[in-house]
């Protein structure tokens, strides 16, 4: 995809991700398009501010959009290379492409993802990066918590 | 694990699935078990009751527990087979085992699971899938929404 493109949608989930951070969150954001680039959801991790374990960002987003009939040509943008749970949301619900900030800090699901089919864009974005290790780095309980280790 | 215990404990999500149904929503139930037996959280499929496409009755079941430090020597007790959605629930969270209602009407991601470790418990309960089947029958657009296709 255009680079430009998926840089812009990288923005959005970035900001969810500092907003979720604002709140004492764990700083990992996405956002949710449609085919034709309608932002369709987006939201962050919620483990913190709202207690609840199965809201990663991925999750969040998918939540806000709400029932879709399909997510034919959807793309999901994480700042956050997406777990298993999240990578499993992908596969099960056909969503086409994911867009990821980083896997530097954490490396999940997204080359099993590539090799069912989905495409797989990864920026390798420097304040991604910076928001993770610097949280990390804080809060390591938290972070084990949130992935289960 | 005892097939005494396993049904049981499918009973708890049997009763979630038929809750779920009487609602009007897909009658799908899920329980978490702790390592001593407890009850940690138990919920049904939400996607018609509350317009939430993110909550199948196993991850309702892991929010309704709450957040948990470890998922170590816990169980995931479903009534149907899990979807690539809640199988990556599963591995990324570490939970031990997984006790399975049916697996006839829809088979998910369990034999994944158990490549990586998971127990997994297949029952193959006539009234798992008995009420499968009469759902997916009178609604299949319901079911296949569910599942992404």
């Amino acid at each position: 995809m255009d680079q430009g493109l998926a840089r812009r949608w990288l923005g959005t989930a970035l900001a969810q991700a500092r907003a979720g951070l604002a709140e004492g969150g764990i700083p990992i954001g996405a956002a949710l398009y449609g085919a034709d680039g309608t932002l369709l959801g987006q939201g962050n991790n919620r483990r913190v501010q709202d207690g609840d374990p199965s809201l990663h960002a991925e999750t969040a987003a998918f939540r806000a959009a709400g029932r879709q009939r399909s997510y034919r040509g959807t793309t999901m943008v994480t700042t956050l290379s997406p777990c298993w749970y999240c990578s499993g949301l992908v596969r099960q619900f056909g969503i086409g492409r994911v867009v990821i900030g980083e896997a530097v800090t954490f490396s999940g699901g997204h080359e099993w993802l590539a090799e069912h089919g989905v495409e797989i864009v990864l920026l390798d974005d420097p304040e991604c990066v910076a928001l993770m290790r610097d949280f990390v780095a804080r809060h390591p309980d938290l972070w084990n918590e949130d992935i289960g280790e």
